[in-house]
């Protein structure tokens, strides 16, 4: 900003604010003014909320999943299927199948995906820590829940061969049209896919 | 959002990022996400900088700007020319035009603008205070910047009517091209307005 039309103080926070993701520097002016005009039920509210989570939120230790609690909740909730670990990119990633809530298992966060242009190995990603994992007795099923992207992939192909010696079997996503998606809109490699996957009705 | 998938210090978190302009239940997510990860480098000092705003900004009781200091540094500046107030719907308007940096002019901030369908008379603006600073004898200016919508427009008219009597002259923001525009793009009122307020090359 070329000049400085708001104290200091103001100018902290819009540029704090600018650094999340899904806010520019022009929303986070707006956003900033937004607090200060809902001081009491929003910018009060969110500093303690984020002093809060900066206080309690923690990595699981045993899927990488964020919690406040050690293992996650997931890891901790009895009535989860042992036998199935679903891996995921990112936490993101498992709040979206989660939301999803069709599988009643645990998961494992990678923590990204192998990408030799960005310098990501498998030295980077949680990958040592699953094959641990899936060699516990309970463990039956690896779902490789990853982007389907070229690095996600990637990374799932990786796995696959390093639990080729392991006792579990290995799935992943299916491929095909999204629900509420019109062919139209599709690209060849879905569509070629879905004709491929083809069920009966 | 059908299961809690994170602790509900996180729930809370997301459901306050949520609530800022520009950013929406998923995007808040990503947020908060973020933060997350960045603990250090971004969610605490942006608790403390929301600490701070929330117990030192202010309104500026001359001209509703907000600032950490009363009178506002704008009003405060000995360098500012007291003869030209401009008038701004919002302090967001304020803040633009500061970045424009044309006018070494002070604000007058109404706190949005004149629209009966929303129920916002002028009772609810900071009206009779701009008449007031109006009759100050160094005042000889009103720039009435508001927005070029049907609101914005009979909120001028209607502060023009009050100010018949005040000895300053009442002027606005020129409507035209926006500079980079591209004429093929912009609507006819713009056009026909910058016709025939055309000036000489």
């Amino acid at each position: 900003m070329a000049k400085a039309t708001a104290g200091p103080e103001i100018e902290r926070l819009i540029q704090l604010l600018a650094r999340l993701p899904g806010l520019g520097p022009r929303s986070a002016r707006r956003a900033a003014l937004h607090l200060i005009k809902k001081r009491d039920q929003l910018m009060t509210p969110l500093a303690g909320a984020l002093q809060i989570a900066t206080e309690k939120v923690v990595v699981c230790r045993n899927c990488g999943n964020i919690d406040t609690m050690n293992p996650c909740a997931v890891c901790s909730d009895p009535k989860r299927d042992p036998s199935v670990i679903v891996v995921v990119g990112d936490v993101a990633d498992l709040w979206a199948l989660e939301r999803a809530s069709v599988l009643n298992a645990r998961y494992h966060v990678l923590g990204g995906t192998l990408s030799p242009l960005d310098g990501v190995g498998p030295q980077d990603l949680a990958i040592d820590t699953l094959v641990a994992r899936a060699q516990e007795p309970e463990v039956k099923e690896i779902v490789l829940a990853l982007n389907a992207t070229v690095d996600g992939q990637t990374t799932a192909h990786y796995i696959t061969d390093l639990l080729h010696d392991a006792n579990v079997s290995v799935t992943r996503l299916a491929h095909g049209v999204p629900v509420g998606g019109e062919l139209d809109y599709l690209d060849e490699g879905t569509l070629s896919q879905a004709l491929r996957s083809r069920t009966p009705m």
